[in-house]
């Protein structure tokens, strides 16, 4: 399924006052020079029609590379032509670009054909990068000369600088591995905005970001950047008021005319977070509003007998990738737990009628959640006109705390037990379970699924989280192809939060 | 048979005052701004992938194209990723650039693979392309936006501008066509330097340069770039005090290790020409000695018996490219002509040694010839030790006046009758062709060969003339494929250097 949102009616509402507050905060990034490991082979090489070397930066790397380039032999009589192919897993180089023909653009494929028309040659190209691997290809010199790579190295950048982070405090190597490839993918995702992934989309969506600040506040804690992002959500409304689930920054800031219901609805969790770390008074005051205001659009969905209608065939609710994943039931837990968050933000803002009418619409949704989706037999939640019975939906009524703490423990063991044929596909909805079984006194547990998910990446080769991982199938992609997966994908960043929690907070 | 030479002990010698006078003699190009014909059509379309258009720039061009870019829909969500492929000729573009696996270099093929993050952009291209049809392919956006070409336009550059040169005075539309076609490939190689072809190898070659300078006295009579390209060749020899068959301007001025016997003795040509068009004695002076060592050099490679050793299988002496050409006997003519051309050199600089001494030379030379390569029987000249019988060995025995005028004129006809097998392949061996004709007082026959030889190229849709062109096999290519052909190039401008010395000079 192509999964995109064009509105026909998108009518942007700038709030200029928010997005000076916004820019006045675009942070300055760090840059540090790499050079791949295997430089002195690189050096000795002389390259001649179709010869290749794949160099090895040693970790995941984002940035602006520079390649210092003479000729050997006689005068270069010919243009050198270059191919040049960036890979954040080794295993990306394998695929051939030109036989890819899914739904998402080539565009992201990371290569590029150079013309080089006159040697020795200093060549920085102008696009950023995310990768470890970096093929190098001589498409094509002449017969009177050859290519010599003097030199590669990357001016790596980000927001943060990875220096400042302590180790985790555990013993498990594996943890450790796991907090330190979290910590490396927070990293690389925090450029001029929180991005979803470096590679693709190089975008801030809001679902990604509110997973992102949570890891920051314990790790890298730029709440500027955290600030700055708010204010770009907030300051860049749509239509009724509703926020953008993503934005882009560039030639200027421009909300995406993509609506995803439930992104909207975390934008509160994502400033209580930001207000509970800081006590920014001022931000709290200034966004309160747009945050409420994506709670009253989204009870504005719901149908007479109080649920969310059924869209699982539209790019409208997000929840998790994976074919066939009805979301209406999750829809309306995360409605619930985003009232539980409006009503928090209303306490700190002393705004009593939003407490109120907030409370009671937090109760009336909770039982209609059991009226309609639970089924009594199974003692599962279902989703959907077929009754789909799938992790997703459990785990958000889970955290949306439809049961009281001891009837959740139950749900999410039998969950576990009964193990749905509808698996959960990306490590953002890997998040929400985790933090479902914490949230159910399951801690070990949650640690042993962390080992057990996040592990099984770092065993599988992970220098970054990746943004799909299916552990019952590897090759899953929503894009027609694993090549065109993020291999670090800020939503995958979590471990680093859920760890320090467990081992530093305690 | 891939034709490139490799000198493994390469001197250079730098004449620096020399080098000095040619960087002072550099020229400030001319820009003209140019947009397709059918601009409408392009401003109009909407780009998703796959989507493409040819453009039409109304004529040849050599220049710095521009494209202004911006996007329609949704925001743009992804990079746009864009295909384009500059061609000489429209038939071109019907070779796949991927299946090329000929000798040279792949590079030459004009096509750029690009990628543009930020839309609107206005897209300067760094290169230079020679073409009158630009191919623009969106290999792929996204399913959000389009691309949208606003404007396109080439800065087409050249160091003459054509408005300066009457039309030719001549009745025929053919001829007129021709000598116009001629003139713009002149000026589309006037460059920096007298390049070959402004597509590949956009070099100066001492071969294609003496007949450009040539076109350029009777057209666009810019003195100094031919006075530029004789110091550049006269200040940078090599080894013994070699002229090189080519030189680089980029990154400096630098000489090819590449010795083409013929090649370096038209030097002395090339000097003479000059000198009798500007009467410029301080070049005279400053560049006989140079002209003088190459015919030195010449007569060192003379065996006992008189006679240049057959090297044809390598590339040494260029006559023509053509499959099999034995080159033998015409190297020898070419050294006659070169003494010829000496002995007038050293007449305007009152060398009387050289005089006697080259006039001698001449003499025994001519007898030689006669004795090792005229065939009695057949009454043609032969060459090499299988005794071939080709075009190019006929035209340069006549050129290098080894028999009297009308002993000539029979040779020519004869040769136009018996037609041999190895027939001419570049407008280069036709230029000499041609001046054969003239020289044996055929010129109504060296009128009509211009129109059956050039006039066809104009037929088969020449905006500039061609550097290969075999009118027996009109796919003919030294490089394996047409694809890698130059479709306007230098040597091939001569027409109009005959037409108006015919019509004007008259």
């Amino acid at each position: 399924m192509a999964a995109v949102c064009i509105l026909d009616e998108f009518e942007v509402h700038k709030n200029e006052e928010f997005l000076k507050i916004a820019d006045e905060l675009k942070p300055e990034l760090h840059e540090t020079v790499v050079r791949p490991q295997n430089m002195n082979e690189l050096a000795a090489k002389q390259f001649k029609r179709d010869d290749q070397i794949v160099l090895d930066f040693g970790n995941h790397q984002v940035g602006y590379v520079t390649l210092d380039l003479s000729s050997e032999g006689s005068h270069q009589d010919a243009p050198a032509y270059i191919y040049l192919r960036f890979a954040e897993r080794i295993e990306e180089l394998a695929a051939d670009p030109a036989e890819y023909d899914g739904w998402i653009s080539k565009s992201w494929i990371q290569e590029e054909h150079i013309h080089v028309d006159v040697l020795p040659a200093k060549l920085s190209l102008p696009r950023r990068y995310a990768f470890r691997y970096l093929e190098i290809k001589v498409i094509d010199v002449s017969m009177k000369f050859s290519v010599v790579i003097n030199d590669v190295y990357v001016r790596a950048v980000s927001a943060v600088c990875q220096d400042d982070i302590s180790p985790l405090k555990v013993e498990d190597p594996l943890l450790q591995k796991v907090d330190r490839v979290a910590i490396r993918t927070l990293q690389n995702c925090m450029q001029d905005v929180f991005e979803d992934g470096p590679k693709r989309d190089r975008r801030l969506w809001l679902g990604d970001f509110r997973l992102q600040a949570r890891a920051n506040y314990k790790t890298f804690k730029n709440f500027d950047l955290v600030k700055r992002c708010l204010y770009l959500f907030g300051g860049m409304t749509f239509n009724e008021g509703k926020i953008s689930a993503c934005l882009f920054t560039e030639p200027q800031p421009e909300p995406d005319d993509t609506y995803l219901f439930d992104f909207a609805l975390l934008y509160g969790s994502a400033l209580l977070d930001y207000y509970e770390e800081t006590k920014d008074e001022d931000t709290l005051k200034d966004l309160y509003p747009v945050a409420i205001r994506q709670i009253e659009i989204g009870l504005d969905y719901l149908t007479e007998d109080n649920v969310i209608p059924d869209r699982s065939n539209e790019f409208w609710c997000f929840v998790d990738w994976g074919e066939g994943l009805n979301k209406q039931a999750a829809s309306l837990a995360i409605l619930i737990y985003a009232i539980r968050y409006g009503i928090r933000l209303a306490k700190y803002m002393g705004d009593t009628e939003h407490i109120e009418q907030l409370s009671q619409k937090e109760e009336e949704l909770k039982k209609s959640a059991v009226d309609h989706f639970w089924d009594e037999k199974r003692q599962l939640f279902v989703s959907g006109s077929e009754r789909q019975i799938s992790w997703a939906t459990q785990v958000w009524m889970i955290l949306a705390r439809v049961f009281p703490k001891e009837k959740n423990r139950e749900l999410i063991l039998r969950t576990i037990n009964v193990n749905p044929r509808i698996q959960m596909v990306t490590p953002y909805m890997y998040h929400h379970y985790i933090d479902a079984l914490i949230r159910s006194d399951e801690k070990e547990r949650a640690l042993n699924e962390i080992r057990r998910y996040w592990g099984e990446m770092v065993h599988d080769g992970a220098d970054t989280f990746w943004e799909v991982y299916n552990p019952y199938n590897k090759y899953e992609s929503p894009y027609g192809s694993v090549m065109m997966n993020s291999f670090c994908h800020a939503w995958s960043c979590t471990p680093t939060y859920f760890l320090r929690k467990f081992y530093e907070d305690a």
